[in-house]
């Protein structure tokens, strides 16, 4: 029976301001491509792996995190930590190569909850979608048609309750995520200006996402000024990826009734002392919606989510820019890559392309 | 025709940080009872007038408020300024003395937006309710049964969504809004902790209003702690009145779904740099809504809401406690009061019995 060499990668231990490279270890088991008698498990093949913000805060020793499904590792829930697990968890995508479960058989794609390693064993009750179109690029499916655009479905739609001709404001808006939220903006007919890293990335939103405008915020000495300069009447939606600094200069800037769900706060997850928001008083004068959410909550919208965007890719009218890694090796630096904006566009980290 | 006195409390200045008394002065002029021919306007004779914390906005010479009706002064819309208007604008309950208007007529009692002198002449648009139930004290229609009763059913029922069995906390518990919710909670069966400035209050909250518990905040050190020891399973919905601090450790404390009413943040109005929020990320891990709200945009609720509320306060299942100041000369110093916690219970300024 075959013993195939599974490279993971593993975390070495819990992370404390910025992770680094050396927080996490390469290391190779070996593992049998054959389930036990009986096994209703699933073994998959990882192909793409997604690194996304949230696994961050899996990686802090303290109280584990609420609000993620008993299989992530580190929530509430879950037996063992993230230290304790063997490898890194996060989304892929992955091919099965044997099934003890009636829903996947051989050779099926699916996307999902998977490991950091080459091979994974998963109970057939994970958290896996079956990969029914194809006829786009698989490695979609961690991003645009995977969890960071039901992320940007769901918070942007469902919590932003967008109208025709509002203001919207993104940061982070290259990212995996508001790449998408920006797009979908431009659909309903809103007015979209986003905020990013680089004058690489800012181009990218104004000559390749179709944003009404963009600017880099490191350039900005003035995120008020700034605000106020591309939306002199105000903002209607905020998406919130960034937190801190940005957030206290958007509400000062928001308008009455304006909403803003909240993706993520990136900023701060590396400090070990938030910045402070000042500004909250102004969810009072404006009678503003904030609301964190988890995409968690919104998978039961997927198929309908498959239905509005798979036209729209295929006509062209909403495009997604990727930055792909290759090989697992060099997972720990694409991933670490996210906290400095290292990365342009959704990062993806290609395992084996089949 | 006859010349009466009109003593008035007017601004005699902008206000930055904690208000003081000699912020206003009293001062007298004359007015004719009797309306101008073919006028409008409505005469009123001020019974009772509302010390509210929403008035100390309307004091501070920044940009003007958004989100009150253009009939606010300081407000956007209208043309002046708090301080460039006669005297300061507040709620308070008032008898018809002459009616330009079909819709009041003399003798009528009324209870809405005034101003803080003896007599007013305001525009037929004026925001004005009839009182209908003259069963109960009329001072009732400055808190419980007019503007703050309205605050708490709208911010608990409507952005609360409290279900029976939820875990609720109140901040500025015993204050005119505070022992509303608390006692609205109760009656949908959650279980109702609040927090307050003194032992009295406290003492208050658990034996007349029917808290569950009820602390000191002035007496904890780690309100974190604090709120692990009434919470031990977490808040469901957090009804904010203070800001600062309070939310910090709140936001440490709540539940996965919780929400968070904003109705104020009375301990921010007076800093000129406002304590920083460092907890925020709680609203993504918790997937919080936290959300401003403005009781102007709530008013088509009042007749549902004197449904509802009435039966209580008639039955005694509703009780509301009051600190009623007399005389216009005491009006500055009971509002004054207010951002130091001087009032037990709603903060009243009697005019004139009748």
């Amino acid at each position: 029976m075959a013993q195939m060499r599974n490279k993971q990668v593993i975390l070495r231990d819990y992370v404390s301001g910025f992770p680094k490279e050396t927080d996490m270890s390469i290391v190779e088991s070996t593992l049998t491509l054959k389930l036990p008698e009986g096994s209703n498990e699933v073994l998959l093949k990882n192909l793409y792996l997604s690194c996304d913000p949230f696994m961050r805060m899996l990686m802090t020793k303290v109280e584990s995190v609420e609000g993620f499904p008993s299989y992530v590792p580190g929530s509430v829930s879950y037996a063992l930590s993230l230290l304790e697990s063997q490898s890194l968890t996060g989304f892929g995508v992955a091919k099965v190569l044997e099934s003890g479960h009636t829903d996947y058989k051989k050779g099926d794609l699916v996307w999902g909850l998977t490991k950091w390693e080459e091979y994974s064993l998963v109970p057939s009750t994970q958290m896996l979608f079956k990969i029914e179109h194809k006829d786009v690029p698989l490695s979609y499916y961690t991003g645009i048609l995977g969890m960071p655009g039901m992320t940007a479905y769901a918070g942007f739609f469902e919590l932003g309750s967008p109208k025709k001709g509002e203001k919207v404001f993104i940061s982070a808006a290259s990212g995996a995520v508001g790449q998408l939220v920006g797009q979908f903006a431009k659909l309903t007919g809103c007015y979209v200006v986003g905020s990013a890293g680089s004058k690489e990335k800012v181009d990218l939103l104004k000559n390749k996402l179709g944003f009404d405008e963009a600017f880099n915020y490191k350039e900005e000495p003035d995120l008020d000024a700034a605000l106020k300069r591309y939306f002199p009447e105000g903002i209607d939606i905020y998406f919130e990826n960034v937190g801190g600094k940005t957030l206290d200069a958007v509400l000062l800037n928001m308008r009455v009734h304006g909403r803003i769900p909240v993706c993520g706060m990136v900023s701060q997850y590396n400090l070990t002392q938030p910045e402070g928001v000042t500004n909250l008083t102004n969810l009072i004068y404006k009678r503003i919606r904030m609301q964190g959410f988890n995409v968690f909550d919104f998978f039961h919208l997927y198929p309908k989510f498959l239905e509005f965007l798979l036209p729209h890719i295929k006509e062209g009218k909403v495009v997604y820019v990727e930055d792909i890694a290759e090989d697992l090796e060099n997972g720990p630096a694409a991933l670490v890559g996210l906290f400095s904006g290292h990365n342009f566009g959704k990062q993806v980290l290609l395992v084996a392309r089949e």
